[in-house]
């Protein structure tokens, strides 16, 4: 079927690894081809010149695979087509006038130039970062000094309302910081911590200013001094749709109208500005009157914004950047505030808020990175919910990271919550066919970390997710951490710990390729291989509620000593020269119901 | 077949027209789908809010139905997704996180939020433009006193070499301003007039200033003035990828090597640097050392460049530019170009060179159009080489209007042929299958014309095509216009002329939409409609041998008086009820073999 058969020159489906590789992609329906096939020249070579590469299937979702290629550009421009062997035995030539039986009408794809500074580049550290999301009102108290007049007792038993606050501050974190090394975790996110009426403070009214609530200037740069010194590294929380009400731009377009120079800052619709009963000007949300949205096209807020970004790299050090509402922004200003942060450093990590699909902000000219709230979605739906079984999953994940560039996916941070929703575990409490013990939950969460720990991207620890917190949406997703032994859930601590710990042992876990191997849909267990040029990763992922004996990898490459280590408990696997677990006493590698195996291998090359 | 379903939340899947209204387009396989539907509603609106909208099939290429929606964007901020019904009775809904049975499953796709900056807009007489290129060595010496001293005779019979100068010049333009308006263009694009050792000039000296054997800056001044005074707006060629190796800035890399300061203006590969054998640094081209290729990434020449581009709109007036080897050049460049040029006047015209599909350029932030080589490879195929039919033909051209936005489509440069290109009636004289009579050639190369001049777009009339000029490619293509009226082909003279006039004359014809209504393969004839809300054009190009009986059409609007008037004989055709031609004595329009018919009505709401 040629109409399924899908490419296009720009990413995800081609875009430059380096400045002398791209990588081209195509999507053809499921089962549909035998081989698929990429022909290259140089643009300038003479026709015929093209030389074939068979692409390798690389995952596959509901309706599509997903081959690929790694196609040389020596010369920096590149031509290509493909040439499709369908199963039914038709054969098709895809070029950039479309798919024909007919070589010469299919045309060549061109690869103009790699131009080296659309190379996709994400800072280095990404591929290494587990992230630990701090919502820093409710993390720790540290200096009850500064606490704001109606701070809630920590054990309070009501639950946060949209007003409480809690005392937590910065001198919180840094108290906390070697709790944050024990869990290994190596950078932070930190929701907004500038001036701000609110306990969130996404309606900033100094973006200049720590909130006197959470700090000072000192305080923060001796967090971000000393997480350093731990290895950890920092990421702030960026505002920039939208100001707060209380910022001098917003308030003085309020008293002086029309006359104010800062009427072009935002988008006003009559004069005088009202905020009862509706805003008379554009904001965040559904009119939320507190939030006026920003007009980043701006020149002037485009250089306010971009010298807050600036600032707070250069006078604390920080390491990145989380832009809040990022998908509601000209992609123009996230451009320009690339360029701006990644010239100061261009290992500065710039992640985006995204609650949907990302695809055309991560070309490579604008985040590293989003927020994927859509991993976030399925794994509910897979480990949660239980609303679909480990096929659909992995289609749903594959589906993901087949619409990013390799990457971006490294650069995502593949969380399971945050501030904005109900936690994983309360899902996993709420959700299914009522297997909805304590127990059960947990063990579905702790499953979902496994998969989070193993697969690309970047994880992210939801503060109090590792001690089996509970909380339904904001604000209830926001309650005071619990740090009292007695209430947090040891088991769940250790999951996390080693989960962790295996993830930074071993390099195929963090930059090695992603391939899902099997899902198998009547044991709701699913398995992918995670592989580097020296090493292999086969993590299988039992979501049933049978032991689930792990078939032998599906490899091409020699393994050293034709062994696998379990990375969990090092017990030892060896396979036949026909690739079948060498087992004699009948002992083959079991994931237990909602548990996770993950077996290492060095390969010989 | 689900597989077949795309559609992503981009350009040109997914843009806005306006500030408050979005196109969505959705590929489906042909014949695919009994009916699609986009569900749309504001993104804040609670689920089951969705209202649906019945999609517009608006074309089919060899393997697609494209299906299209416009949705209201009252808050700026939609989500939306589609239910496909497919003829074999399967119903899918399609979302951002797929095409699935289950609605609960697809989620939707997200609009986010409509930024004014965002909207592709090109400018607003692009529509009405009809072009025409001048190579100005070859169009007409007006001022002998600056001939170069080795020029060749106009009538010369040795055809052009690369190094031949025939001593056309700008006074020669200004003395054929009339002869422009006689033909009807309202556009000229003028290869490069800038100093340089060339005749071709792509090898700039000095972007400052003219050639002093075209003239000087009051010449070219007295151009643009009296064009404009004619109503002829002037684009110049633009010549930023690469600049000559006279450049100054380039002779100093020459000459101090790793000491000038103009270093990172180029990619130098080692010092000193030399040109023969082979230049050790980049190049346009495959190493023509005399092009050696800008570094436009370096701030400093963006600056030079973009301060170039503005200098000839400020002290010339010109109207746009049209940019060389647009492919090759990052497009960071051409979007600072953009907001420069649209930042002094949001008419000026940008129009990017392009041999290859240019889809990623098209997104709004970089060019208006640009020139469609990918139409005159297809018109080639089908009306010069014979090698495809009138579906294969329409297929190509639908497939090529999908890939773009209808804002970058009707600002399409739609030529035939260029300095760069062997001409359309040489092509036509040598392609088929041995109808290559001068005649049957003419006749072919003036349907084509009448294509171009009815399609969305703008027409290019490459100099000399007119009068029936011939050339291989390129030095050929560059003969020295031909003025003798003896030598001149006064039937294709007046086809131009005639089918400009027509095209200015109905607005139908600029600015209406496309559609392919039918395309017979036997008889090789195709018909499209152009509409607007008042007029319709029904256009029938028939590249077959016998004349061709036209198909009432198949409109689902009223038509004034329920005729269609030939607006080229001014005959008359009226509709029965039933829609059929009512022809009482037997007469309903008919294209002559190789001929064109274009019937016109208003339209009655």
């Amino acid at each position: 079927m040629p109409s399924s058969i899908h490419h296009v020159c720009e990413p995800p489906y081609a875009y430059a690894l380096d400045e002398y590789r791209l990588n081209v992609r195509l999507k053809v329906r499921r089962r549909g081809a035998a081989t698929c096939q990429a022909l290259y020249a140089d643009r300038y070579d003479s026709p015929g010149t093209e030389l074939p590469i068979l692409m390798e299937r690389v995952g596959s979702d509901r309706h599509s695979d997903y081959y690929e290629a790694i196609l040389p550009a020596l010369k920096r421009k590149v031509r290509y087509l493909f040439l499709v062997q369908m199963n039914d035995g038709d054969s098709y030539w895809v070029g950039e006038r479309g798919t024909f039986a007919q070589r010469e009408l299919a045309g060549s794809f061109q690869f103009p130039y790699v131009c080296r500074e659309e190379i996709p580049r994400v800072p280095d550290w990404a591929h290494e970062a587990v992230f630990y999301q701090i919502f820093p009102d409710r993390f720790h108290n540290g200096d009850s000094n500064i606490n704001p007049g109606d701070v809630q007792p920590w054990d309070a038993v009501e639950k946060p309302t949209p007003l409480s606050r809690y005392g937590g501050d910065l001198q919180g974190v840094i108290d906390r910081l070697d709790y944050l090394v024990e869990l290994g975790v190596n950078a932070v996110y930190l929701n907004p911590i500038f001036v701000s009426p609110s306990n969130h403070k996404y309606d900033t009214t100094d973006y200049y200013t720590i909130d006197a609530a959470f700090g000072d200037l000192d305080t923060f740069k001796q967090l971000v001094k000393q997480a350093h010194e731990r290895g950890i590294r920092v990421v702030l929380d960026a505002v920039f749709n939208h100001s707060g009400d209380q910022l001098f731009a917003f308030q003085d377009v309020m008293e002086k109208g029309e006359q104010s120079s800062y009427r072009d800052w935002y988008y006003i619709d009559a004069y005088p500005v009202v905020q009862e009963p509706v805003p008379n000007y554009e904001t965040f949300g559904n009119g939320i009157a507190t939030m006026p949205k920003l007009n980043t096209s701006n020149r002037e807020v485009t250089q306010y914004l971009l010298d807050v970004a600036e600032y707070w790299i250069r006078e604390a050090g920080i390491d990145g950047w989380r832009l809040d509402v990022a998908n509601e922004v000209d992609r123009r200003f996230w451009q320009l505030l690339r360029e701006r942060v990644k010239g100061i450093d261009d290992q500065q990590l710039l992640v985006g808020e995204f609650m949907h699909d990302a695809s055309p902000w991560l070309h490579g000219d604008q985040f590293d990175g989003v927020m994927n709230y859509l991993f976030r979605e399925a794994a509910l739906d897979f480990f949660a919910r239980q609303n679909i079984g480990a096929e659909t999953f992995t289609e749903l994940l594959t589906s993901l990271q087949m619409r990013y560039t390799d990457q971006a996916y490294s650069a995502m941070m593949q969380l399971l919550g945050s501030h904005d929703t109900e936690r994983f575990l309360t899902a996993c409490l709420n959700g299914g066919r009522g297997w909805n013990s304590q127990e059960t939950a947990l063990a579905r969460m702790r499953l979902a970390v496994c998969l989070q720990m193993t697969m690309p991207g970047m994880p992210v620890v939801y503060y109090g997710d590792e001690v089996g917190m509970e909380g339904r949406n904001d604000p209830d997703c926001r309650r005071p951490m619990i740090w009292d032994e007695e209430k947090r859930d040891a088991a769940t601590y250790e999951l996390f710990q080693s989960m962790i710990a295996l993830r930074k042992k071993y390099v195929s876990l963090t930059r090695g390729t992603m391939r899902f191997v099997f899902a198998d849909e009547a044991t709701n267990a699913f398995g992918f291989l995670r592989q580097t040029d020296s090493e292999v990763a086969y993590v299988i992922i039992n979501n049933g509620t049978h032991p689930y004996a792990v078939p032998a990898p599906p490899l091409k490459d020699r393994l050293h000593a034709c062994a696998m280590i379990d990375g969990l408990t090092g017990d030892r696997y060896t396979l036949t020269a026909c690739g079948q677990w060498e087992s004699a006493d009948g002992a083959v590698p079991t994931a237990v119901p909602f548990g996770c195996v993950v077996l290492i291998a060095g390969i010989d090359r």
